[in-house]
């Protein structure tokens, strides 16, 4: 193998960038019609990482044409209050699109506030309804970092029927909906977890791999076969013994294993990016199905 | 290996009488409490199939101190009636556990019917919200298919962590809620379907197999394991070309698989009859959870 017959580098920035450009073209659309596109997001105790994602989507909803709002709640926020707040945005037929900012403080039941949010509008995918239907076969907007790896995959041409995936980590939020996505699209889906006996003899006979296990540099070049397609969904972030500074690192040991894969996604740059723009999608995808039914 | 060495038989209607007498204790503990249990079935167009299954569901109940109700609709019922009816006893506090009799008619949206049903009283685990519970692993009444194939692994001594186990079929109703709650319970988990390629390989090297193809026989003993587990979920009915009558048959060749295989969970007589097991199970556990609620 020559030096230059390296991974080609799945680019998540790319890949978001000409998602939003499809999503101006889709919102114009709607515009002509009259119709508009809206998110409503909800934030408790506005602290300091929170209330800066929220400026940045702020920001990114307004390069799209979406209707930004952001109502933001106090710390001491009663649940029921939470509730209510969902409720009423759940029932506003002008709301298309319901996020809700994590953390909650300590005092508010997290799930609870998200299993209250209409499958309809639920952008995020996280009422556990949403998944459900994707088992169950039907229309459903669907988790946004299960629905990036996705992207990601099919970005480099790859038909998933028939192939063979191995999701490196089962966790509820990420490795469990990409395993359940995978089925959907007729893959054969080999779901590993931390106790899996000689994961490196199933990652080696693998056509794509998909890493979610918040181990830095777990997959390593001789786990991998050739060619194959690696998609990095974790990030960890990791002290530099030299610089003393903290760096984001993924699960693939990107040295190794670009010599190796055919196609690579990288962190940062790859699957990070790409879930942004899924939500953004989903929040089209609502406003669009809202102004059918 | 000598001709003695065959796989030990598990037991279905064995185990599913042992649910059901734990369950007629705990059903004594809850009326002791002055509490009940009831179960309230939907049945619209009551066709000969199923009133035969009512009336056997009813009996069951009955036995074990269960109070079943059966609402009757008719044919030509409208959609909203049926989810006007839902509705009733999903804000009836009386009522713990709700189940609809399928086929439902053609004009009635049954994907709907069951997504209407609340969550903490749908005791088949069909609406959508309960098997996304436990991918996101939070308590939930699960499909009952589905439940009983862990019941019927689990009763064989395994502890599925860690274990390798290959789900035959990745069909909506069975092989993907199998294939989740595999993934719940820690075990390396292979989903396959009619397009992976090689699937002897992977059953080959499973300490699991569980069948659910809806193909007779599909499953031969050299693709099996010494000593491994098989569960097969598969109902079919084969028309026996000497005596012009059809019988139930699995996904199992049974004469060869049952040569090699450590256990062997047969059809019939295995998997069915505990699920039935297993929807009075879930409607005990709804009713006890109304009562701590």
């Amino acid at each position: 193998m020559s030096a230059t017959d390296t991974a080609r580098i799945i680019d998540g920035l790319e890949l978001a960038k000409a998602v939003r450009d499809e999503l101006v073209e889709r919102i114009r659309g709607i515009h002509q019609e009259g119709s508009k596109v809206r998110l409503d997001a909800v934030i408790v105790d506005g602290n300091a990482a929170g209330s800066v994602y929220a400026a940045s989507q702020a920001r990114s909803c307004e390069q799209l044409g979406i209707e930004y709002e952001l109502h933001e709640l106090p710390a001491d926020v009663e649940q029921s209050v939470v509730h209510e707040t969902i409720s009423r945005l759940n029932a506003d037929p002008g709301v298309h699109a319901i996020m809700v900012h994590l953390p909650l403080p300590p005092g508010i039941d997290a799930e609870a506030v998200q299993s209250g949010i209409i499958p309809s509008k639920d952008v995020e995918g996280v009422n556990p309804a949403n998944i459900g239907n994707v088992i169950y076969g039907r229309r459903s907007l669907v988790p946004c970092t299960a629905l990036a790896t996705i992207q990601m995959i099919e970005a480099t041409g790859c038909i998933l029927q028939g192939k063979r995936v191995v999701c490196v980590g089962a966790s509820r939020i990420v490795g469990r909906p990409v395993a359940v996505l995978l089925m959907q699209a007729e893959a054969t889906v080999i779901s590993t977890n931390i106790h899996t006996v000689d994961l490196a003899s199933l990652t080696r006979d693998a056509d794509v791999v998909v890493t979610a296990a918040g181990v830095p540099g777990l997959l390593t070049g001789d786990m991998v076969k050739q060619g194959a397609i690696v998609i990095d969904v974790g990030i960890n972030r990791v002290l530099d013994p030299e610089t003393g500074k903290t760096q984001t690192r993924g699960d693939v040991d990107f040295d190794s294993v670009s010599q190796v894969a055919g196609w690579l996604s990288p962190v940062p740059g790859g699957v990070g990016p790409m879930t942004v723009a899924m939500l953004l999608r989903n929040t089209v995808d609502s406003a669009q199905q809202s102004q059918l039914s």
